[in-house]
């Protein structure tokens, strides 16, 4: 998607410096998202240790760009010595970066299996494209997501007649995968396809990742309009809402979406109103071993910083962390919840959409 | 209520400075309320224009703050000048101060009515007698209001044999009003009675009044725990919510009830999970004539800045007020939104509780 009006991934290959096709100087670009929306800055990658802080530090963000980052990590560890022994260290190094992340561990595997059985002297190389396969493998993932997505648009504009109006939750954008992201994606595809649409951009306490959405959806020219989460049900009501998009981080095979907190309650409003609630995502996300995502789900708790603390501009111009919330008063801080399968109109796949009862249909 | 272990109120008349009955030495105090929870600051307001400024710079907040404090900004125009045009003078800058504020103008006609027909060398007298009436009724209508909502609590604890989890959203405590607050008022007196009791404090972006019941329920020594507007309905899915109580701005004859933005969101979740949802409010909130909040109310759209900007404390330990959304993307802010009648559990009242449908028993 575009950036001050160009083309950008949230991540890319940088291939051979000066002409040079030496793996020496191979390396990644990312765009640091600690810094986002308020400085775009590149930051290039060289090592391993180079890739696993930017995890960590979450630098980069969003499951299948932190899957993706991480398989450039083995690549740079085999460059640097492909022996047996430094690929599962490296790998559990990478693993423990995030450690719930679940398309962390699937890239690191997928990289893993293909070097596993090569020769030493082969897997610098077949790790370095591997990682581009699997980097190119989720931009044709996330745009085949967009175009099934993108039907339900056109269908819905083709009926109103007007602009649509979309809600999402979180930040399942771009920069949240390599390019393209699972929930706006078939709205940058209706968006570029010129079907006129409006995003109503949800905050997304505590993190704000619709700071992110909102920066994606102007840098891209797609109308939009932040609102605080408290907001959604009620623009609902008032029939400001035709379809709701989210993204998800696990799906059970029951049709069960986990995604960032806050979604279940936008899924009540959605269904008090007979307005469509999809989850986008790729296959990957679905857990078939999981039936029951409310009971065997354990929700994890996040740092209480992130609700005491916030990231903004002070009067000064320079951007810092503030408290909003001293240390007197706890905190709890679930960073996902659970919308039942009962509540979700449509899954959206790179195989297409479906209702949560034919799920299973997908499962091979 | 108490702060730092010191009962106190959000309003107090200064009668007599050194021992004098003299009116001119009358004043009110009031605690800062721009600067809560940040600092805590008595301010002293001797005259109508400092009464105008504290209101229209939310030093004082809540409608039936509001409202009390209006009056004794009559008082003082009285005492300076008794002439009926003085007195529609004043009634009508100080209606001005926050112009959607409904109890604003209902205290002014009381006061108002009273003083218009005594002969003008007496108005002085009766109105700040009036205003302190004003202010004592306050205080006496929400005890009654924390009495009965006690015995919802009371019902729970004897039923659950363990502490009652009750959630709120927004401010309705005793910085809302002179003492105990509305929906808070159950709350403290459960409290007080020995009842244990946790709260689920949500943080009500966009201004985030949830600091001031935060903070309330600590300097009172209530247990309670901060959340972000996302978590409220997860908690209630995982039976860590035993009941829901609100305040209101405006509730119809027929049972909506128009509250901060974001109460129909839980009201949705509430029901979701068979959570009882309470709304606490004094029956001057009712508005007799109103059949359909949904339809008939028109929502107040408020300022962008209270979304873009946020107060907190920097590095260098300072209270400011800092940028979180740049002008980049617009922005919404409904005030508040409208919970359909179906989704109330019951209405706490200083004549008791009623469910919605017997609601107009009240209307005398």
């Amino acid at each position: 998607m575009k950036i001050n009006n160009i083309p950008r991934t949230s991540i890319w290959a940088i291939e051979a410096a000066l002409g040079s096709v030496l793996s020496q100087d191979r390396a990644v670009g990312i765009i640091d998202q600690t810094l986002l929306p308020f400085a775009v800055e590149d930051r290039i990658l060289r090592t391993v240790d180079d890739i696993a802080e930017a995890i960590s530090a979450m630098r980069v963000r969003g499951a299948p760009l932190i899957g993706v980052t991480a398989a450039f990590g083995l690549a740079f560890a085999m460059r640097d010595d492909p022996s047996f022994e430094n690929l599962t260290t490296k790998a559990a190094l990478l693993a423990a970066t995030r450690p719930t992340a679940v398309n962390l561990a699937w890239a690191l595997n997928k990289v893993t299996n293909v070097l596993i059985t090569a020769p030493a002297n082969l897997r610098a190389e077949l790790a370095w494209h591997t990682a581009k396969d699997v980097a190119a493998d989720d931009v044709a993932t996330n745009f085949a997501i967009g175009q099934h997505g993108l039907k339900i648009i056109e269908e819905l504009h083709h009926k109103l007649q007007r602009p649509v109006n979309i809600l999402t939750h979180c930040n399942a954008g771009w920069v949240a995968t390599v390019d393209w992201g699972t929930a706006l994606s078939p709205i940058y595809q209706a968006h570029d396809a010129g079907i006129p649409v409006h995003v109503w951009v949800e905050e997304t306490r505590p993190r704000n990742q619709g700071l992110l959405t909102a920066w994606e959806l102007r840098e891209h020219g797609v109308p939009h309009t932040y609102i605080v989460d408290n907001a959604g049900g009620h623009f609902m009501q008032h029939g400001k809402v035709d379809m709701v998009i989210v993204g998800a981080d696990r799906v059970s095979g029951t049709g069960d979406v986990a995604n960032k907190i806050g979604t279940y309650q936008k899924a009540l409003a959605a269904r008090d109103n007979n307005i469509p609630f999809y989850a986008a995502l790729p296959l990957s996300t679905i857990d078939w071993t999981l039936k029951d995502a409310l009971a065997d789900i354990e929700i994890e708790e996040r740092n209480a910083a992130e609700i005491r603390m916030l990231r903004g501009v002070s009067t000064k111009g320079t951007a810092e962390n503030f408290t909003i919330l001293d240390a007197g008063s706890p905190v709890a801080n679930p960073g996902f919840d659970v919308t039942p399968a009962r509540l979700i109109t449509g899954i959206i796949t790179e195989r297409g959409i479906t209702g949560v009862a034919e799920l299973h249909q997908w499962q091979n």
